[in-house]
């Protein structure tokens, strides 16, 4: 039996030792292959055929529920729930997701992409079943990284609690996305340090002799083999403190002995932590050695096309070029990520500045107040976070910066469509959730020199300032964007080609930065028409000169704002409410629409949300009449 | 030298042991009478003062700082560093906040309110101090409640990794707000009851001899200390497992002694945790029997004026009956609470039905995605969180509850303006910042029948359902609140004065329900000038039938849109927008501004908004021309 024939969990229960070996080979081929296809998280798959063929087999899915934290690393657990025939069109338009996707298999419980939540959620699954009189187990899998998420923490005090037999695998691979940081990391090594599993993992051969498990009285056995085999159990940590029974650590890459020990897991009554190690990237040597490289990773299997060879920098490469220029010139600069600093542009700084750079682990919240800290003791903290994981520190923001009248740098990646990474990912919340933040400023660049002018702004404002940018390369540069930032004033780009018709004949392009490359590029497609339009970049999302804005704006025939955030609550909306008042009416918005958008490219979520260049042509030419 | 001639911490150093105890007697008093005349926090702030008193006495502040989290617990703080003479305006209008506020005093670091930020801004402002060559210590105060909070953990996982000599102080009170729940608290309790513990209390009075202090080496000394009396610091614990020397319990009301340890954890390098053991309501008989009740009071010891005696019930009041009704209805229906079952009003729910009740301890993203997980699993959860402390789970309402498009209720108690807790309570931002979730509904009843209809329609909802009130009495009803909820519509109530006016003569005050008292009471100004006005109460505030609305609002000559949230993002500038887009013109609105609103009654924040009846009235006559 191959993989192509595994149509559920059930048909995997059946294969043989050797049976399964050969199906973790045909796993970890298909993974490489359409990851190196596709693009989508490799090394974080790669560490864990094992611990997911050794649930599947031992569990039973979906009585049994298995919840994956992030569940950027559930390829195998696709694999084996009917999903290998559609694999191919891994983080595809309208293939099958990187993630957990409830409407793609029972087998998934939860949609899920942001860290630290599946100790919560099968907290609350596995309660729910038991005030029903259900049965079914409930599994979480998170990673060494995503413990260190408050929320994580807050769930194991809660479940150490509640006398339920919840079971938290503790997929330990030493690493989050980049190294990971903070304590917990330290005290999960030394416990992998520890004598005990060194020889444990060598003798693990014999474990099943040692072992004979007689099917009842499990608690009992337990107790007795902790006793025996002490240290393989560990009698008192962090787990124990909290309330849960602990087992571990165990070699992640068993699949017998992990059957093994989760059979006489899946028998113990009340919380059990099962501390799994695991080998980022295993069994693709690019990808052990360099797992952080290979975490998140675009097609790299593809033969390139010379055509597509980038010439112009990403966003967050000058992000990382300004971190370093601006830290050297103001030694009160420091930069946090939480856990990002690779994916933000971090990583050049921390070699440079080890002592001003942070990183925190996966705890936003953390990041955000401890940026707060360093402000008041007056240092200017820049704190790198992607515009979905921003949502999980507003209240830090509003608490411990905007109250606290501090200043500080809070630079959110990824806002506006995510390629790839789906529903969970799209970075369309942030202006709507931070614009009502009392006193903080935010600005959004349109290339490379306005994300010079923003940040330099930035660095000498008196108070919190937020910039917000794309994952994109920045788009062609023009002179206008050297301005030095005024505050509220937006950047106008007239079209080259339009010089001699006047505005009343011209379409005024309103756009967040993130959105100039595809204005611009509509403004190429009304050309073909001879229809003429000019750019204003916000420059400034938030304050908003309104009157700066209307002196230019009023001339032109018709506005049309494209945004790359939702609607509700976005710049758009406050800057055409203004517009009405002074009766000035031909204007159409585009944004984002108050719903979840799937996976695609950049243009498949931008023609989805309606602001693709297409759709900003074609209402263009309406407030035109063209 | 009594507590009147202390102007600031350096003149309680010079005190001897009999004028601290007297000192300390006089704190005591101070801060029961002037609580009992403005209400406050009480039995925490009696728990808190021979640790406060130590602290100052051992710590140069503000050189040394010390970071009270939550901040509730401030007041002998505040008494010891300048502020007694005005301590009896503690929590009045334009008096001294009932929180640290670093424009009061150089004392206080920052302005708090929201549990666990502590350790994150000491770590912060620590690491900045360094970074600059800066000295001064750097302590945390923060209680138990608190320390079950997720980002204390990121926090202390973080601040366990920096070397640096951070003292967090665990305020050990054995409850925070509730009873504490959740495993820390169990893991504290079991810290305590150890026999040595136990003895040392007892034999507290010899430690000084015992342990004769030699200035230098304290690391050896620690070390040394720790091995002759085992058992006093433990050796492995839950913090030292990440990464923080411990000392404790301690006896909290043992002020020599604790001066005696802290001046020796001053000297120890890298982070330590100081666990100290107090009681709530200390020395107050009532609130030491019963801290949950005194744990926020308004005044108890003025005289009743008769003549104010409510007559109507609280929202809150509302609310706990008909989760005992529902709760009996619907054997589903299950109650959350983050460490404020008193306070949210779910404690009957919690006496009634407690294997339907959980209390989280003060973790609020844990709740909200526990709560996505007992809907995954068929409950109906409703989770009962104060409008200012969701600005925690912003994230987690978008990615556990609606990106997973399970059924939950979430009530926000304390939206809009909450009288006396000043800057960081007022729950004026739920509004802004969840109308732009997708599929989550929100509604905000007017009156107890109101209310009815909108918990009836979140129970029998397919999608969850945000339902947010104030802190307030619910104002008299009106049959026209029984109508079953239509969705997206409000409730409109004709001034029966007004019955053969025309609506082209009258206006129409467009409100959230948590301000349909205020218009009540406006349109009584008004009818005395014989204006009359009829209210739409905002039943919706999403979605909204804006034809529905506009049929009944186009007839009026003028709008008064009236909201207890802020401008921006607001549900009030969405519908104006859209009467704008219809011509209509004539309008007025009234709401939040994008800034902090400091403590005062209800009455007086509404006026420092303009929102106050006397305001309404005022816009009134506007669009009325009168």
């Amino acid at each position: 039996m191959n993989l192509a024939e595994i149509k559920s969990p059930e048909d995997i229960k059946k294969l043989s030792q050797k049976e399964i070996y050969q199906l973790i080979k045909e796993i970890r081929t298909t993974i490489i292959e359409t990851v190196g296809q596709n693009g989508g998280h490799l090394a974080s798959n790669l560490g864990v055929v094992e611990l997911t063929v050794a649930l599947h087999r031992v569990f039973n899915s979906p009585k049994d529920a298995i919840i994956w934290d992030v569940s950027h690393q559930c390829y195998t657990h696709k694999l084996l729930t009917g999903r290998y025939s559609e694999f191919s069109t891994l983080r595809q338009n309208k293939g099958i997701t990187g993630f957990t996707n409830t409407s793609e298999s029972e087998h998934d419980f939860f949609i899920s992409g942001h860290a630290s939540t599946s100790i919560s959620s099968a907290l609350g699954l596995l309660t729910a079943r038991r005030l029903q009189g259900k049965t079914g187990k409930v599994i979480a899998v998170i990673g060494d990284g995503a413990l260190t998420g408050g929320m994580a923490f807050e769930a194991l005090s809660h479940g150490g609690q509640l006398a339920d037999n919840l079971i938290v695998i503790l997929n330990d691979n030493q690493m989050s996305i980049d190294h990971n940081t903070g304590s917990i990391s330290r005290y999960l090594s030394r416990l992998t340090m520890s004598k005990s599993y060194q020889s444990f993992r060598t003798n693990i051969g014999s474990l099943k002799k040692i072992l004979p498990f007689k099917g009842r009285h499990v608690a009992k056995f337990i107790y007795r083999f902790k006793r025996s085999l002490k240290g393989l159990f560990f009698t008192n940590n962090l787990f124990t403190d909290l309330g849960f029974q602990y087992v571990g650590p165990l070699d992640g890459h068993n699949e017998v002995s992990l059957e093994n020990v989760l059979k006489r897991v899946s028998h113990i009554r009340g919380p059990v932590v099962v501390h799994v190690v695991t080998k980022k990237g295993k069994g693709y040597k690019p990808a052990e050695e360099n797992p952080g490289q290979f975490h998140g990773v675009g097609p790299f299997n593809k033969v390139c096309d010379t055509s597509e060879i980038k010439k112009s920098k990403t966003f967050t490469e000058v992000f990382s070029d300004l971190m370093i220029e601006y830290g050297e010139r103001y030694p009160q600069l420091a930069g946090i990520t939480a856990a990002m600093a690779q994916g933000t542009g971090l990583s050049e700084f921390s070699k440079k500045y080890p002592e001003r750079f942070f990183d925190v682990g996966i705890a936003e919240e953390h990041a955000v107040t401890f940026a707060g800290g360093l402000a008041k003791g007056g240092m200017i903290p820049v704190t790198a976070i992607y515009s979905t994981f921003m949502q999980r520190s507003v209240d830090q923001l509003i608490h411990d910066i905007s109250l606290q009248n501090v200043h500080g740098i809070f630079v959110l990646d990824r806002a506006g469509p995510v390629p790839g990474d789906g529903v969970t990912h799209q970075g369309i919340f942030d202006i709507s959730l931070l614009r009502g933040i009392p006193d903080i400023k935010m600005l959004s660049p349109a290339t490379e020199w306005d994300f010079h002018a923003c940040f330099d702004f930035a660095v000498r404002s008196e108070k919190s300032v937020v910039i917000r940018y794309p994952k994109n390369a920045c788009p062609e540069d023009r002179n206008e964007f050297k301005e030095k930032s005024q505050l509220g004033q937006g950047i106008l780009i007239k079209n080259l080609k339009g010089e001699k018709i006047s505005e009343s004949e011209k379409a005024l392009i309103v756009c967040t930065g993130g959105m100039y490359s595809e204005s611009l590029y509509a403004q190429k497609i009304l050309e073909k028409e001879n229809l003429i339009s000019d750019i204003y970049s916000l420059r400034f999302i938030k304050p908003f000169d309104f009157e700066y804005f209307y002196n230019i704006a009023e001339k032109y025939k018709g506005i049309v704002f494209i945004e790359d955030g939702i609607i509700t609550g976005s710049i758009s909306c406050s800057i055409y409410e203004q517009l009405l008042i002074n009766n000035y009416r031909n204007f159409k918005t585009g944004a984002f629409q108050e719903k979840y958008y799937p996976q695609g490219t950049r243009k498949e979520i931008l023609q989805q949300a309606g602001i693709a260049p297409e759709n900003i042509a074609a209402m263009v030419k309406e407030v035109l009449n063209a």
